[in-house]
């Protein structure tokens, strides 16, 4: 176990990797702790947190509303939680949201850490203190920031994780290597998604390295005024796919990965659009798709993050360095119609 | 109008003293703004803020929980209200504590501003960045600390107020003149309630300066590790009945700084018991009451401020020189089933 904290504005947040999920009673008092976890987990894993009260609730984004959050808050007080309790999300990003979101509004907020279970909760959705619920078919409409206490890296409990989530995974860290970490790209293109299954330190490295990268991002942009717009490469496209298709966050944000190339190579000469296509079906993505481009458009219209009639959208200008653009809605329209 | 900016920890907020209602369209843009107010003051102030979009809900303590916020949420979306939005609670405490709340969840985290049109929301509830719901019989046990924009005062919306939420919001303000403000106490001893409601003048004055206190206390100690606790006089004891009996927050507090000067004298040798029962008479509130008392204790002791087995209790050494004693249960206990 491999102790390391890191500054965000308003906190530090401790990072163990390399750890086991049995060391958590050495970084939390159990007798002042409560895990959160989803039942999928704890049908797994429940014997590496014996000894913790646990609050256990349905897997699935569906859950990640207010009905499971006031089943969290009854369960919360009838265990007598108080402002000396320390909640930790054990679980994929649904978990790690609404454990974040559950113990900032508790008792005006309580302490709370995370054990990410999912390879995307590792490498993003744990990291950066955003936290919060869906209402109907608004994505994270309900919500705060505010960071955890700690978080606890175990690649071991990746061992059970469904084939689909991996990708999912990968689709996040092949997004970082795209707008930051041109190496990290070329060490994608070499391995293979089977190799960084197999291999436990090669995989830890991986996971390590993407999530100090974007550490390092919200660090530097906590409140998204620039830099961390980064994040967003294929996902404004991405976004609007998700909620019109049934399709994984990582399908969706890979499909807007390929089109965001496409742009980029029409508006800024980017050359390496084939190679993110490459890299993203090696790791079991999808790279192209038929899909009803009026519709995807109207959806663009009323994302949340529209400023106006102009949208930022993220490119690249080369592997490893991603950019802002700020582009009028109609040449959106125009680029997509004409895919 | 006068304004005048106080830094807190994370923010500033702009109070307007002296001003109308009216100037609400110089302070916020009504084009970006929702007004978040109660049936009883739309029924009665409509009128003044005209030109708002207008989100009403039931009044009272009792609709200060998670179903409200869902339907504001609700109408928030519909209303199409975004990042750049500014949410304005105009009413009592149930109404801004709901505002600040729904504000501050909202895409994770909105703007918001206040005009208190209750005597306890102009010196109390509005200040201090506190807000949050109810859950079922545990009171603000849901909520987070972060500071308005702006609050506008202006106490011409008073009139209207029932004389029982004239004694609710004394209750605040003799508590203010025990705790930090002996001059101020003598201004109530000399005046009257009849007064103060007839005198604009003499009211706008008192509700500044306690508006003016409570926010120096927020501001030394916005997390409430010290000075701050102070601002629980008389509300220990005074939670405990309120829970138990059918009381106004006010009369129960009135009853519990009535208790909290006999301790004082008790413990502190506290010599003017007996002023603070009579300027309590003097403002409408209950001096003395029957109650169980064991059952009390049993409330106390639930008490979500309590650490271990004692309890922070605040007593007066002289008017105007509030203390926290941190008092063993047991010794709480005696004292009271004494009296
Ligand atoms: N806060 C942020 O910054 C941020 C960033 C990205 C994503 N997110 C959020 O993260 C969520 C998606 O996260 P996710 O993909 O981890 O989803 P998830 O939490 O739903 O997990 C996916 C599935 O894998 C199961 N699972 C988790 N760990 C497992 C394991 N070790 N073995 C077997 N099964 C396991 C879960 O039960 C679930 O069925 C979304 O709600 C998204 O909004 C948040
Ligand atoms: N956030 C804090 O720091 C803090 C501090 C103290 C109290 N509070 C909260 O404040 C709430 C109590 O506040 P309150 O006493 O203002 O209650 P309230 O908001 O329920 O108002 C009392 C009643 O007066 C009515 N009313 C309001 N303004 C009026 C006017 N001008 N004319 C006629 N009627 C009017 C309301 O409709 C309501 O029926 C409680 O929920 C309490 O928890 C919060
Ligand atoms: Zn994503
Ligand atoms: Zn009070």
């Amino acid at each position: 176990m491999k102790k390391q904290t890191f500054k965000f504005t308003s906190a530090s947040v401790d990072y163990y990797f390399n750890a086991s999920i049995k060391q958590l009673k050495e970084i939390v008092d159990p007798t002042h702790a409560i895990i959160i976890t989803d039942e999928n987990i704890n049908a797994l894993h429940a014997t590496k947190f014996k000894g913790f009260k646990t609050i256990v609730i349905p897997a699935g984004e569906k859950h990640k509303n207010q009905v499971t959050i006031d089943g969290i808050i009854n369960q919360l007080i009838a265990l007598q939680t108080d402002r000396k309790s320390t909640l930790i999300g054990i679980g994929g990003g649904v978990i790690t949201d609404m454990t974040g979101y559950v113990a900032s509004i508790y008792m005006r907020g309580i302490a709370f850490g995370f054990v990410p279970t999912t390879l995307l909760a590792m490498v993003d959705a744990s990291i950066g203190g955003k936290n919060g619920i869906d209402v109907g078919i608004y994505k994270n409409m309900i919500g705060i920031i505010r960071q955890p206490k700690f978080l606890l890296y175990d690649v071991s409990l990746l061992k059970t994780l469904p084939q689909a989530d991996w990708s999912n995974g990968f689709a996040e860290i092949i997004k970082h290597a795209c707008i930051k970490d041109a190496p990290m790209f070329k060490l994608l293109k070499e391995n293979t998604l089977a190799k960084f299954q197999k291999n436990k330190e090669l995989l830890a490295k991986l996971v390590e390295r993407n999530a100090k990268l974007k550490t390092k991002v919200v660090q530097q942009d906590e409140f998204e005024q620039g830099d961390r717009k980064l994040l967003n490469y294929g996902h404004t496209l991405g976004h609007a796919l998700e909620n019109q298709y049934e399709l994984y966050h990582g399908q969706a944000v890979a499909i807007g990965m390929v089109y965001a190339g496409i742009i980029s190579k029409q508006l800024l000469k980017f050359k390496q659009a084939d190679a993110v296509v490459e890299v993203l079906a090696k790791y079991g993505l999808p790279t192209q798709m038929d899909f009803d481009k009026t519709k995807a458009i109207e959806v663009l219209k009323m994302d949340k993050k529209r400023e106006k009639s102009t949208i930022n959208y993220i490119l690249l200008e080369k592997i490893g360095k991603g950019v802002i653009k700020q582009l009028p809605l109609t040449e959106i329209e125009q680029i997509i119609q004409s895919f």
